[in-house]
């Protein structure tokens, strides 16, 4: 079902709505992305919206306006909710019939209701908040490129493990400290140990770096002990987000044996606040990354025909950085990678069905990130590690200044969208975060 | 003030709960530990409790009949709650007002209120559920015994790494699948790679295990950003409970490196459902774990005198296993190990230090485990993996039966208390699973 074009794909639809139907829009008519908001500066209840150009189709106001009256009672309370976790566990079904709705709502050809434009809220002015109460967050590793590329600097006899190609890889991330786009990241200290002296001192990270993600937000969840096979994987996946995993690597590289990474992590994770649903996505499925020859197959649990031709999602990630000197001089951020989603080892279906395999259980609004994408291109990696190979290689802005890791009030921003001939473009906004000093 | 002594502790009170004044019940009145609870068999809104010998004081009940009306009303608010939640936030010097008004309403020389009988309600008809809503759970590596043996067998070249003795290693853990005492628990499968073949296989774990460990319950919690210093840490810790941090050995082995456990640990945690204030465990503190001369000394961020001196608790803990014939000939349960929490390499307050130090902020709620207790004695080993050796020398129950990990129809029961002249012995009630086959 999550494959399927149906009418609110047709890229002929326009929206009364104007700034939507701008071709680079990250929001024409055909996205759709489901996101919570208030006033800027306010304290307000939050209100649950749809991005449709510059503007957010408040729900709450639409619901009070009696705009959602043809649609089931629980989906519409759903929508007057303070975040998407009500919705999200009401199943991509019933969220379905929402976005249709929507659509026509928002369609030019509609006679747009007469009280509409009140139920926009300019998104310049909007402040987005997270789009869930997300109960876990849990962060794969899913690039066998990054895999690759991190795996040569830290063990270059045998940088890809035996485990690799046989499970998608994953470590449980802290959810307390997932913020939303825009929260400035403070400069964490932490124990670090440089190899010139035995003992570790305690400072502020001098190895900040970003990491380039996507996030899936889980619908309908599962029953503990009660595992969700692969053919039904995509059902329990509301949407998709980016993320950046906020690194310190010598905090990390200090702490992180025999346990994974902890408090390397933990200081900071940025998501963007639009979660672009799966339904919206149909058009750019592809199919799941090719194996070599040489490659095992995955193990049945994790093999479904329907999985390898269209298990994958053709998205375009990029990674920009603006430094104070540039915003000073009035530059625009400068591109630091491009890469595709396209080219992860390991599917969204995979990593959900291998997580719950053991029996563990999701619940609506958790949060499921891919691990940094990392292209087999130089221009396509997704962390400041990779890019500098550990600080070895710096990074030339176009102010002259370089980069091995991250300065305070460096702002890294990431963009996706996808693109395909007959479709409209959509995008997925940002997912932006300003480095602070150590308080 | 968590290490101070007060009236509540005094060793000649007793209630007019009869129960609780039995010399080995684990709820005197001067334990008065809190929990969360209904009426067995319902699905009754849970209500807050006290436990009190066999009794349960169901604190809604209390604040209904007006029996919490001298308290601050936002503490009688907080007692009228489905969870912990709010209580923890309110800080351990508003909870202790509470214990206060608690301990003089059950006390046998003060006249019971004529409905009091009416606000209690027998243990043995209860459905303990859990306690808080835990936001957040992280699994700490603090017995050095543990780590050492556990090292032994993995890594026997050098079995306690670098960073063990500078910095309590940890990693998150999953919430979604901490589960009460009493909740039987699945076999999960999971991959598998066994030495004598090249590819894993995904079948039931052939290894399944316990470990032994305390958990702490966040009361005040610290914004993102704001570390906790070493001297506020307890402040922040509402009390303790008993965690058995379910393990599947040959799962863990196969997918742990390089970003620790996943799978091998998050198809369940049980908890025991009773959490014992740290003022109710003023009397058994003493001095943290000494350190031996060769040892380094902590980093000044994780080191105090008061820690030193006063860190740690003294706290019996103990596990049992019967099994499906044991059960079936009505034997008791047989006794594994019994150790002791003063063992553990870290402080408690060293370990929310160190979480914190990042920025890394902890919510209410949110749960904190040591890891596997083990002391220097090989009657006192926290886990199967160490008793056995990874399966090589086998426990012989009473009916002759042979244990290298857990066999399906094991039940695994833990028990703590603390016990110390002049002081009434408090326990922590019981933290049990017993393990279902695969479905």
């Amino acid at each position: 079902m999550s494959y399927h074009i149906n009418t609110t794909h047709n890229p002929d639809l326009r929206s009364w709505v104007e700034s939507a139907n701008q071709p680079h829009s990250d929001f024409p008519i055909q996205n759709l992305p489901f996101g919570v908001f208030r006033s800027h500066g306010t304290t307000e209840t939050p209100c649950i919206g749809v991005a449709i150009g510059d503007q957010i189709l408040n729900l709450y106001l639409c619901y009070q306006a009696g705009l959602l009256q043809e649609l089931p009672a629980q989906l519409q309370s759903a929508c007057a909710q303070s975040d998407l976790n009500q919705l999200m566990a009401m199943g991509n079904e019933v969220v379905s019939i929402l976005r249709h709705h929507l659509s026509q709502l928002l369609q030019w050809d509609e006679h747009p209701p007469a009280s509409a434009q009140e139920m926009l809220f300019p998104m310049s002015r909007a402040q987005l908040i997270l789009p869930a109460n997300i109960g876990d967050y849990t962060d794969f590793y899913a690039s066998i490129f990054h895999a690759l590329n991190v795996g040569k600097l830290f063990r270059p006899d045998k940088p890809i493990l035996d485990n690799y190609k046989y499970l998608p890889i994953a470590y449980h991330g802290r959810a307390s400290s997932i913020v939303p786009s825009d929260t400035p990241i403070r400069r964490p200290k932490g124990q670090i140990k440089k190899p010139e002296v035995s003992a570790p001192i305690f400072e502020p990270t001098q190895m900040l770096d970003y990491e380039l993600e996507v996030g899936l937000f889980i619908g309908v969840g599962n029953e503990l002990g009660e595992p969700i096979s692969i053919d039904n994987a995509e059902e329990h996946i509301f949407g998709l987000c980016l993320v950046n995993d906020w690194s310190a690597r010598d905090i990390q590289a200090w702490e992180y044996q025999p346990l994974g990474p902890f408090l390397a992590k933990s200081f900071a994770t940025t998501i963007s606040p639009w979660v672009v649903t799966l339904e919206a996505l149909a058009p750019f499925r592809c199919p799941a990354f090719k194996r070599t020859q040489d490659d095992p197959l995955p193990l049945p649990y994790l093999c479904s025909r329907l999985n390898t031709e269209l298990g994958g999602f053709d998205i375009i990630v990029e990674v920009f950085i603006r430094s104070t000197l540039m915003r000073a001089k009035g530059m625009e951020p400068f591109c630091l990678s491009r890469g595709s989603f396209k080219q992860m080892y390991w599917t969204v279906a995979q990593m959900l069905t291998h997580h719950t395999s053991n029996g563990c259980n999701l619940r609506p609004g958790d949060l499921l990130a891919t691990g940094t994408i990392s292209g087999v291109q130089k221009s396509s990696l997704g962390c400041l590690l990779e890019i500098t190979q550990r600080g070895t290689y710096l990074v030339e802005l176009p102010t002259h200044e370089m980069r091995s890791f991250l300065c305070d009030g460096d702002e890294i921003i990431f963009h996706a969208y996808c693109e395909k001939e007959g479709y409209v473009r959509i995008g997925f906004g940002e997912c932006r975060g300003i480095i602070l000093s150590t308080a």
